[in-house]
């Protein structure tokens, strides 16, 4: 980072991603548990399917930001079954970024990772893209909601 | 902002915002004319309708955020018929808010600013409200496209 005008600190930007985390659990919560698995539009995946993605990208990305070792990428976990599992794993790593967060030196967001061992960016691209990827595929989530006929969560609401 | 551990410049944001942008300027060149006025999935707007909320917002709020008057929020905008008219309109804005952007301070992104008359929050959330707004609806243009057969631009590519 150019150490001028900085604007976001880590505090904040850790408090951002869980409002966006919160409202994210709230469209998982808003699915039928059918439809989470198995409803998609267009031909694209259901919505739990990115919520498995999603998990894949934040606590394994984060530990490797943390420990700078190779991490592996695996959106296949076969233990989410049903929505109460992805509903248990999203709140245990709702702590463990917490965690994981404190442990990132301000420094080290600056420093290049090769995440995942393809995405060689600074640590802080790689965080923004984990959020940025979070609300894209979310915002997907309320189309499939809406196709349902189903009201989403309002999505200013942290 | 407390100042411990800032992790975001000023012109890092405003770099991240503009990819963003660029990538949202892709989706409606994706869009065939017709459907990007008229076709919609579940009830929801058309995805013209979205660019004209990201319009009405982008330069609008940041105008009042830089002269800290009063800016009424007008998505309505009659003058915007047809692709091309939105296009431009985008390339205008792009202009004016790198403009814009160089004429906030730093201290200025934690002063609380009454956005247009009804969000009253510190200007650097209103401004991440701008970006991740943009993020979650271009991800409905996403499964718009995708539900006409058409395969929308790459997330990653900015």
């Amino acid at each position: 980072m150019s150490n001028t005008r900085p604007i976001i600190s880590q505090e904040e930007l850790l408090e951002s991603w869980q409002g966006h985390r919160r409202l994210t659990r709230r469209v998982i919560e808003t699915f039928p548990e059918k439809e989470l698995f198995e409803f998609s539009v267009g031909g694209m995946r259901p919505f739990s399917e990115m919520v498995k993605e999603f998990l894949a990208i934040a606590v394994p990305g984060l530990t490797q930001i943390v420990n700078d070792n190779n991490v592996e990428f695996d959106e296949t976990r076969s233990e989410w079954k049903n929505k109460q599992d992805l509903l248990n794993a999203w709140d245990k790593q709702t702590e463990e970024i917490n965690t994981l967060w404190s442990q990132i030196s301000p420094e080290r967001f600056h420093e290049e990772v090769n995440l995942f061992g393809q995405y060689k960016f600074p640590a802080i691209q790689n965080i923004q893209y984990f959020i940025d990827n979070e609300i894209h595929h979310r915002g997907q989530g309320f189309v499939y909601l809406r196709a349902l006929g189903i009201e989403p969560p309002f999505f200013w609401e942290r």
